[in-house]
Parts: structure tokens; sequence; C-alpha cells
């Protein structure tokens, strides 16, 4: 038997409004450490990696590991009867094929359930090896989501540059070029304002707006993005989840063949 | 001659947003007692009945009855162009053909005066019997208005039933299933916080959600909506509005012919 | 070479939003004396003038006159990604074929440079005489902004009556008239509110409400509107930018063929 209860629920929402575009259906992972799930995007070009930890439920019980296949959007239209102040409950019987939330009002005077049908998704787990990275970028996330979404509107790819003075964002597109240059910080009044790099080489890497700014759903999740580059890996934007764990979106870079292309 | 002068004109804006959309035209009657309507919504399923008393007016001169048919569309437009503080006055003499809506701003620097046609609209008053009903649920508008929205994102139909502990909203759909519980609570800071329910005996009846959502579009009317409730007749539900009058909406339940197919 | 240097960089996103729709391709002409754009509407009806005089800049070279021909759409494409506190530097070197539009954030934080590739566009600077006016209204651009909307709900067309009391908007359309009258009113609390009529003689002109609504999107701009009124001559809608220049739009009255169907 499973019995999950979550009682910041709006987390729950927020992760399934961030990946419910990117991810149409994917098994729920659960085990004694926690909650999670990993899932190719329709296209098969971004990874997402989700874990909630079982600590950073008010309740966590899970007799034996369960994978549940479930459509993403439909959970998130469930979901969304949840109120922003809801408990939410996740129950799953031994050996039944259907999966329910049950939403608590903080006064607890309504109380929903929504059951839903679980499916059969073929998938392998991907072993995603612990990799040294070349730069790790700590930044607002909104002013990530805010450059992803500006640049877009001029071009389809962005370069990415680590230097130690900063990171750059570079696109080039029909109507002109633009870069984005976002300094180091780390005085600033709020920790979550900060622009934090650690950098052991120099890297600049190409990728698709289109995947960057739909990781960038994530953005309600937390109010700092980890972007960690290497030349030889796909890039990781990690999105932290309160105390209890982490939504990670993996995009290979593009190999560029005409370098003028998308070099600005 | 006609001229009835409202002080919150901004409650005839919101009386007209909440019915353009379910009735096309309709005649609006005025009389010594007030400012009614009573119309079929288009598709000839469901009932509005509306009332202003006299008494609301700051001005009320009705020298005698008059029914004007009116296009609720074109009127909403022009009432959309009075501002929310502005003080309405509806004016129209014996005989004509047309009706002058007037807005005056609070500071009487700016007035407005619209003018539009009126048309012949055949209409049969219907009695409306007063009734005893089962059940009679008093809750606050804004829940009832989620849930009918949120239930329609799962099934067409809901049922609704009322026990003494509280009622029940249940829906079924391709997706799956889903039931909200709102528990009878007199015990809130705020009376329009409050769920009651008076109960005779216990009712179970089925509603096309289209319908509900429609009528909930008179939630800015008031913080509170009555939903009656009995097996033989058409749900009522109920918004008051302030000390002069009410919006109600009629619709009968839908008779289940497969019994599987509407309860959860 | 050119460079100005803007700290209330919202202002120019401002100007290019309330334009951008107006006009498609436009020559900038930068001089000693300030930063200017005339240009007809596509459609070849209304006219638009706009001047940020270079005291208004913080930093204002320009060494020679120098007329920069640019896609407006583009360039409000690129001013959107400025932040609403960011300080906007427009950049040109002498015989380049780009500009450069700099945006530094308050913190210095996050400094980004758009380019775009400047166009060859034909142009004649009409001499636009300072006039003598039959009558100039003065109001909160808010209020013209609402009329205008508000009437275009009704009819196509706007006749402005201007007499010492007052101003009255009127329009005509299929479902009725409507009349709005806004009454001279010096004593009010905040100056923006006022409205203010200078006549000399009476003026009655009728104009296209689908022009006066695009020049409302100036409204951001500035908290007065002041309108110019001559029988024989095109209207003047003018916006006060700051303390630093004006946006103004011209329009022609509609001659009234049939005098039934415009006038109420």
């Amino acid at each position: 038997m499973l019995e999950l209860r979550l009682v910041q629920g709006s987390l729950l929402k927020k992760v399934l409004e961030s990946i419910k575009d990117l991810v149409n259906d994917a098994n729920f992972d659960c085990s004694a450490t926690g909650f999670s799930l990993q899932a190719m995007d329709s296209s098969h070009v971004a990874l997402v990696a989700l874990l909630l930890r079982s600590e950073g439920f008010e309740h966590y019980r899970c007799d034996r590991n369960l994978s549940m296949g479930i459509n993403l959007g439909n959970m998130a239209k469930m979901l969304k009867c949840a109120g922003n102040d809801d408990i939410i409950t996740i129950k799953a019987d031994d050996g039944s094929d259907t999966v329910t939330f049950m939403f608590e009002s903080p006064t607890q005077d309504k109380i929903s359930d929504f059951e839903m049908k679980l499916m059969d998704i073929d998938s392998e787990h991907l072993g995603i090896p612990e990799a040294e990275y070349h730069a790790i970028v700590r930044m607002p996330s909104s002013e990530f989501a805010r450059i992803c979404k500006d640049l877009s509107s001029i071009g389809d790819t962005v370069l990415i540059s680590v230097t130690k003075e900063g990171v750059k964002f570079s696109t080039r597109g029909d109507i002109g070029t633009a870069n984005v240059v976002c300094r180091q910080n780390t005085t600033v009044d709020k920790p979550e304002d900060a622009t934090i790099i650690e950098m052991n080489e120099p890297v600049s890497l190409t990728f698709a707006l289109r995947y960057l700014n739909s990781f960038t759903k994530a953005t309600p999740l937390s109010n700092m993005v980890t972007i960690s580059l290497s030349s030889e890996l796909p890039v990781v934007v990690e999105y932290k989840i309160a105390e209890m764990g982490y939504i990670r979106f993996y995009l290979a870079p593009k190999i560029e063949e005409d370098d003028e292309d998308t070099k600005p």
C-alpha cells in the first residue's frame, strides 16, 4: 500500500505544471527513499529527473517499490482542482490499477478525492552518473527565465559562455543579435538574488532555446536555478524543491556545423 | 414614463454579465413593485428569474406597467461603458420604442447617455410556485463556482448528494472520477464563509455542468449562493443582490437512463 | 558617432509600444537638438511626430545629423527585453549600417546589448506649421482612452463637439447611439485629474475611432492628453513625455457626406 501525505500540496501542483508540457506519459517510482520520476521529453531530446525525498512528506508509507504509469496532462488537470493551501495525499492499493489524489482544505471543511487509471508505460531507467562540471552557475531563477524568453524573441539557439567574471547568453536571428551578460555578484541583500559562478575552466555551449524555455516552467518551484556545464556533457538545469528534493532537466548541446550560424 | 435611478450601478452591470451568455433576448418587466425579468436560456433548458425591488432604487418612477424587449448582449455592451462607481438611470418615455441608459460619474464630471432600440419579444410568463425543498444548501458562492469549474475538467455532469453532514459533488469522465465533499460548517469567522445545510430528506440529483458553470457567472453579485433541491423539481441556484432582490437560475435534473454513466 | 544614454529607459519602451502598431518602418532623426521621428501610418491617414530633446538624456552625443531607418516592430521586440528600471543607451558608429541598444540593470549586474540592421527608408519630412486652434481640450489620458474604447463598441466614428461647458463625444451604430459629456473641471485634488477647455470658438468634428484608439496606446506615457481642434485642420492628440518631449498624433477630420450617418 502506498500513502504519501504532502502538507505543502502546492509543490506537487507546481511540479506537474513544470513538466506536463515536456513529457506526456511517465512512470512515477515510489520506494522507501522517495517519490521520483525520470523521463525523456516527447521528442526524445531532453531528460527530466524529479525527486521528492520521503522525509519531505508528513506521512510516507510505501510498503513495496511501485511504479505508476501516469498521463501527466491528466494528473495536472486533477491537481489543478486542489487549492494552493490544500494538503495532498497520494494513495494506491497494492495491485490496484488506479491512483487516488486526496485534497484536504486547511480548515478540513472540503475534502476531495480524484481517482485516475494507471497506464503501462515502457521505460528504461537511465543511470545518470555524478559528473564533474567545467562551470556551475547559480542565479535567480526568474532572471534565467527572463533571459531565455527575451532571447527567443530574437533567435532559436543560445550560446552560453562562462568566464570567471560572469555568464554570457548570446543569440542571433533575422532581426539582429543579442548578448546578455550577468556578472558574478555575491554581495546582495537577499541570498536568492546572488549570481555565483564556480568555474574550473571556461566553457561555451549552444542550446535550443525552445527546451530551455520549457525548463523555466519550473521557476515557481525555486528562487534559484543551478546550471551545470561541461563541453562533453548535457547541461543540467536544476531547481531545488523546498527541503525535499529537486527537479533536473538535461539537454545535450547543439553541435555547431556552421559556426557563423549560431555564434554571434 | 419610466425613470429608475440606481446608485450602485455596478449591480446592473454584474446582472447583465451574469445572464447575457445564457439568454439572447428577453423582456424586462417594470411595475410599481420592481424591475424584473424571466427568460428561458436559448436552448430552452434553464430558466432565469431576476428581481430588483423598487425600494432598492434611489428614485423609482414607473407610471404604468411596461415590458421592454431587449437584446441582452447589446445592453451588456452599453453597460460596460459605465464606470464601476457610476450611478445608472434607466429611462423610457411612454409609447417610445427606445430605452436610455444614463451614467453619472461620482463627481458628476462625466455624464453619458446610451440609447437603444427596443424589440418585440414573444414570451409567456411562467408562474413559479413557491415549493418545499428536500434540502437547501447555503455556501460561499466562490466555492460553488470553483467546484463546478473543477469538476467540468473531469466530466460533463455532476451528481449532487445532500446529507445532514454535508453536500457531495461527484463526476466521472474519461480520465477518472472525482468527489468533492463540503461539510456543514457554521462556526466561521465571517458569516459568508459558512456552509449551512437544511435538510428534510436526503436527496441525490444529477445536472449538466455546462449550465451550472453558466449560472456561476453571477458569483460577483453575492458572497453566498443558495442551492435548493427536490427530487421532483428543478434545482434553484439563487444569488441575492444586495438588499434589493435576487437572480435565480432553474435547471431540471437529468434523468439517468444508464446508471453507470453518471453515478460515480 | 551617436551615443544617447537615457536613465529612464522605460520611456523609450513605452514610446515604441505606442507607435509600433501604427507605423511599420520609419526614420529616427538624431541631431544636436534631440532624437525625433516623423512618420505617416501605414494607411497614410495619420501622422506621428515624436521628439525627445537632448537635455532629457543623461548623456547625449551626436557628432553629425543622422537618420536611422528602423523597423519599429523589431525595435519594439528588442526594447521589450529591457527591464523597466534599466538604463538604455542607443549607439551607432558613423557610417555603420547597424544600431546598438544597450540595457544596464540598476545594479549593473546585468548588461545587454542588442544590435539591429538599419534600413533605407524614403521619407519626406513634412513641415508642420504651428497653428491657432479653435479649441484645446486637456483631460486625463486614461479618461480619453476609456471614452474612445467605449464608443468604438457602439460605432465607428466619433463626433467631438467642444463648448465652453465641456466636450461631448458622440457616436451612433447598429445597436443605438451614445453621448459622453466631460465637463470642464479645474477644482480637483490632483492636477492630472483636471479637464480644462480653452475655446476661441465652438467646434464639431468627426473622426475615425480606429485611429483615435490607436493613438491612446500612448496613454502610459502621460497622465494628461491634449486634444487641439480646428475645423480646417487635422486634430492633434498630444502626450507629453516627462520633461523631455512629446508624442503627437495628427488625424484629418472626416468630411460628412451623409449628415445622418455620423451625427447623432
